[in-house]
C-alpha cells in the first residue's frame, strides 16, 4: 500500500473539494457569520501564509485563547496545516497557570479573542517566548492595548495567499496539537496530539456506533475549543462535510436552545453542567428541539435525572461518553447493543448511565489490586488505556513516569466492567475535583490552606453538586489554641488571590482530626463520607 | 501519542471482548452453522496455533480457494493474526492462471473447499511451494484425494490452542493480505494489502456516509471472499460486532432472497449480475425484504433500470460504489448530499447512478489529455488515486511501472466529475472486459485467436449485456482464401481448452478489416460502435 500519511490538513482539503457549499455558522462577539467550506478553506490557506510570514516554523507552537468560532476553526487546521502545533489554552485557568502554560509550551504566536485581551495584557511581561499577538475581532480598528506587536486577524488574512498549500511531506506521528490539563498537584501538564491520532480519532467519531458524524448532520460542539480539541468535533465535522454551528463567546443556555431551533442542530456535545442549564431553559421557554438526534455528554458522569429528563420529557436522545485530555478524548460511548433493546426502560436507563464500551481502535485493561479485574460489574480496578490516540507521555514533564507505564496510560479512574464490556466509573485514584467540566486540584488547595499560620492540616474533598457535578469542600484541623471564629471567611480570603474563582471551596468544615491511612495519607474516601453525612447527602 | 500499530488481529479481538454473543451464520456444503464471536475468536486462535504447527512463519502466504463461510472468515483473521499473509485465490480463473498465482505467490499452505478439491488435484503436480493442503469439510472423513499431505480443517482445529495470541509486535505496513487481478495481457497481477490499509479501510466502511456498518446491522456480503477481501465487509463487520450471514458455496438468487428474509439482512454487497438475479427471484416469489437498509453494488456500473427496480418497485435502498482490487477496494460511494434531497426523483436517480464521491482518507486526480480535467461533468480523464489503502505496486511484477507513477495509481478508468465531486465512469483506457464481476482480458483472447492458422488478425471488444454487464465479442479478419464456413464453431473449440468458460466470446464476427490508429493500434472504441450497430444495441 502507498505510504500516504494521515494529516490534519488533508481533512479540510477533502471538505473544500467535496463539500464546498456546506456551511459553518459562527457567532463572534459582534455578529453571526455564515461561511462555507470553500471560504473556510481559502481563509485557512491565507492564515497559513500569514503564519509563514510571521516566522512560524514546522513544530512551532501557536497558542489560542479563544471561544468556539470560525476563526478558531481556521487555526485548528491552519497551524497543523503548515506543520506547526495548535496549542489551545484554557482561558478559565488562573493567570499563574496560563503564564506557566504559555512559557512551558514556548508559544511563538498567540491568537486571542477580544474579551481575553485584558487578561493577556496583565500577564504580558511574564511571557517569555511570544513574538506576536493576533486579536480576533470583527471591528475595523484594533483595540487599545499594550501588547506588541499586535495584529488584527482579518487584516492579516487580507494580506494572505488563498492558495497556500497544506503541508504534505510530514510524518503523521509529528505533533499537530497541544493541550494542558490540570494535575493532581503542581502545574498543568501538556499533551501533544499527533496528526495520526487526530485523523484516526475523527474516523472513530464518524462510525455509526459512536457519534456517527455525517454530512447530513448539523453539529454544534458546545464543549469549548480550548478543551481537548472540542472533543474532536471540529475535525470530524469538517472532514465529513457536516454543517457546523459555533456558539461563540460566553454563550448562555438560551443561545444554545435558540441555535438548536434556528439551525436545526442534530448533534451537540458538552459537559453535564451545560445540559442542566439547557434543561432549565427548555422548562422555561418552548423551543423546537426535534432536530436533535444526539446529545453527547462527557467530562463528568451525568446524573440519571438528566438523562431521564432529556429522553423522556424532551424526547432527545442522550449519550454518555468518556474520555480525557490524554485520550484526544473519545474512549467510550454508551449505546445499547441491538439485543439490549428488549430490556425494560429502567434497565436501559441504568445501562445507558454507564460510560459505555470502547471505541474501535483502542485497547483497555482494568487493573485491580490482584491483577486484572473480572468483567462482572463487581471487581473494581483502575482503567488502563492503549491506542493510537492515547498519549504516551506528558510534554517535557517528569510526571509522565507515573501515568504512562509499560505502554499503558493509567487514567486514575476506577471502574467496574459488566459482561457486555461496558465500563462504569466508580471512583478516582487521584485527587482531582471536576466542577462544570473543569479540573480543580484538591492537593493544591490543601497546600495553600496549610500555609496559613492557624492551620494544622487540611484536606479537600469533592461533594456531589447538582449543577457543577462536584464542588470542593475543605476540611481543616486548626492549631491548638487557634480560634474558629471568622476563620472560615479568613481562609477563603487567604485563598482568593491564589486561585481561579471556581477553585475556592464552597465551604470549610472544622475537624478535630482527619482520618488517615497507616502510612499517614489522608483517607479521602472516608473523609468524603463524613462530609456528606454532615450535609445529609447521599450517593 | 502511543506507537500502537493498526493490526487485523486486534479487530477480531475487539469483537471477542465486546460482542462475544453476536452471531456469524454460515452456510457450508452440508449445513447451516451458527457461531458467535467468542467461538469464532477461539476457533481462529486454534487455527493460528495450527498454522504455527504446520510451519507457517511471519510473511508466509496462506492460500485459500473457498466460498463465503465461517471457516474462510477464520482464515481472514488467522493468517494475518500470526503475521502471515491471507492469499485469497479466485476459483473461477483458468487452471493455468491458478497454477501461476499459487506459484508466484509461493503459497505454503492451501485451504480448499470440498468442491474445489478436484480442480486442485488436477493441477497439483504444477504447484511448487505448497507444503500442506487443508480441506474445509463438515464431514468426519477426509475425501478421497491424491493431495498430500491432506488435512481436515476441523480435525486440525481440535488439536489447536484456543488462547493462542494474536501477533502484536508487527509493523502495520507489513502485508496481511494478497489478491490477484486479471491483467490487460498476460498473467494475473498480485496486490498486497497491509494491516494498516485493511484497518483504515474498515473505518471507512463504518462511516455513517459510506456503508455505515454497525453493531445493529445484519451483513451478508454476497461478493465472494476470493474477490478483494469481499470488499472489506468481513473485516469491518467483525470489528463492529455486526451479525454476519455467509451464503456459502454456489449460492443461488433463491438462497440470497431466503437468507435476507430469514435472517433480517440489513446490508449486502455484490456485483450487478447478482442483483439482476435477485430482482428476477423477487418477481417470481414474494419475500419480506423490508429489513434491507442498503444494497451496495460495485464491480461494474449498474444499469439505471436495476437501481430503479430496487428502489421504486421493492423499496430497497440501492447504493453504487466503486473500487478495484488495487484499492482494497472502497474508493467511492454514491449517496445524495443533504441538499440534494430537493432534486426531482429523475435527477436523484441520475445522480445516484454515478459512482459517487471519494471516501474520506483518499485523494483523487483526473488527468485529461491537457492536464487535470475540470469538474464540469464534461471533461474526461483517467482517474488517479492515492491513499493508505491504495496499492503502490504489483507484487513482484514489472508491470507495476506503468500503473503506479509518481505516487498515484492509474486506474485505467476514464471518468467525468461533476461540480459535486461525483465521478462517473465513461470508459476504460485498458482492454479488460468485466463480465459478472470478473475480468476478461480481451488481449489474451485476441492473441489466442490470432494463433489460429486461418486468422489474419482479431480484436475482442465488450458489448453491454443485461445480465453480465459486458460480454466479449471477437472481431476476426481471416487470411486470404480462408473460408468462413463453420469457422465460428472451430475458433470457439480452438479457444475452449485455453480459457475459463466465461471467457469464451459470445459471438465471432468476421470483418474485412479492423479500424486502427495511425500507429496501427486497434481503434476499439470505433470497433465497439460497429459491433453494437450490427446487434442494434444502444448505449
Amino acid at each position: 500500500m502507498m505510504n500516504a500519511p494521515l494529516t490534519v490538513g488533508s481533512m479540510l482539503e477533502h471538505a473544500e473539494k467535496f463539500f464546498p457549499k456546506k456551511q459553518v455558522i459562527s457567532q463572534t462577539h459582534d455578529k453571526l457569520h455564515y461561511l462555507n467550506y470553500k471560504e473556510i478553506g481559502q481563509r485557512t490557506r491565507r492564515l497559513m501564509s500569514v503564519l509563514d510570514e510571521l516566522g512560524a516554523q514546522k513544530g512551532d507552537r501557536i497558542g489560542t485563547l479563544a471561544w468556539n468560532h470560525h476563526r478558531h476553526l481556521e487555526i485548528y487546521f491552519g497551524a497543523p496545516g503548515i506543520g506547526a502545533v495548535l496549542h489551545t489554552i484554557n482561558i478559565r485557568l488562573s493567570p499563574e497557570h496560563i503564564i506557566h502554560i504559555i512559557n512551558h509550551a514556548e508559544d511563538k504566536i498567540l491568537f486571542i479573542d477580544e474579551d481575553v485581551l485584558p487578561l493577556i495584557e496583565k500577564i504580558k511581561d511574564h511571557l517569555k517566548t511570544v513574538e506576536a499577538f493576533v486579536v480576533m475581532t470583527d471591528k475595523n480598528e484594533l483595540p487599545e492595548s499594550g501588547l506588541n506587536p499586535l495584529y488584527s486577524y482579518e487584516e492579516l488574512l487580507n494580506t494572505g495567499d488563498p492558495s497556500y498549500p497544506f503541508i504534505e511531506a510530514i510524518d503523521e506521528n509529528e505533533p499537530a496539537g497541544l493541550c494542558y490539563t490540570s494535575a493532581t498537584t503542581g502545574k498543568p501538564k501538556g499533551i501533544l496530539y499527533s496528526h495520526r491520532g487526530i485523523v484516526l480519532h475523527s474516523y472513530a467519531l464518524g462510525l455509526a456506533d459512536s457519534a456517527g458524524v455525517s454530512e447530513s448532520d448539523v453539529a454544534m460542539p458546545v464543549v469549548p475549543q480550548f478543551h481537548v480539541n472540542a472533543w474532536g468535533m471540529p475535525f470530524a465535522s469538517t472532514w465529513f462535510g457536516t454543517t457546523q454551528v459555533m456558539p461563540g463567546p460566553r454563550f448562555t443556555p438560551k443561545r444554545i436552545a435558540e441555535f438548536i431551533e434556528k439551525f436545526g442542530v442534530t448533534i451537540t456535545a458538552g459537559v453535564p453542567t451545560i445540559w442542566l442549564g439547557l434543561l432549565r431553559e427548555l422548562e422555561q421557554t418552548e423551543y423546537d428541539t426535534s432536530s436533535l438526534r444526539a446529545v453527547l455528554c462527557g467530562g463528568s458522569a451525568a446524573p440519571l435525572g438528566i438523562i431521564k429528563a432529556f429522553e423522556e420529557k424532551h424526547n432527545i436522545p442522550f449519550y454518555h461518553a468518556y474520555g480525557a485530555t490524554e485520550t484526544t478524548p473519545l474512549v467510550t460511548v454508551s449505546r445499547l447493543k441491538s439485543y439490549q433493546q428488549d430490556l425494560s426502560s429502567e434497565e436501559k436507563l441504568e445501562e445507558r448511565a454507564r460510560q459505555g464500551i470502547l471505541v474501535p481502535g483502542l485497547q483497555m485493561k482494568v487493573m485491580g489490586s490482584d491483577g486484572e479485574a473480572k468483567w462482572n460489574d463487581e471487581e473494581m480496578g483502575e482503567l488502563l488505556l492503549r491506542g493510537p490516540w492515547i498519549a504516551s507521555e506528558y510534554y517535557k514533564d517528569d510526571r509522565s513516569e507515573s501515568a504512562f507505564v509499560d505502554g499503558w496510560f493509567h487514567t486514575g479512574d476506577v471502574v467496574t466492567v459488566d459482561a457486555e464490556g461496558t465500563i462504569k466509573i466508580v471512583d478516582r485514584t487521584n485527587d482531582l475535583i471536576k466542577s462544570g467540566g473543569e479540573w480543580i486540584s484538591s492537593v493544591d488547595i490543601e497546600n495553600a490552606i496549610m500555609a496559613h499560620e492557624a492551620v494544622f492540616e487540611a484536606s479537600v474533598v469533592a461533594i456531589p453538586d447538582a449543577e457543577w457535578q462536584e464542588r470542593p469542600i475543605a476540611c481543616v484541623v486548626l492549631n491548638e489554641g487557634a480560634s474558629k471564629d471568622k476563620m472560615k471567611e479568613e481562609l477563603i480570603e487567604f485563598l482568593r488571590p491564589q486561585f481561579a474563582k471556581f477553585w475556592l471551596p464552597d465551604d470549610i468544615l472544622f475537624f478535630d482530626e482527619i482520618p488517615k491511612t497507616s502510612v499517614g495519607k489522608f483517607l479521602k474516601r472516608q473523609l468524603r463520607e463524613q462530609v456528606k453525612e454532615q450535609y445529609n447527602l447521599q450517593d
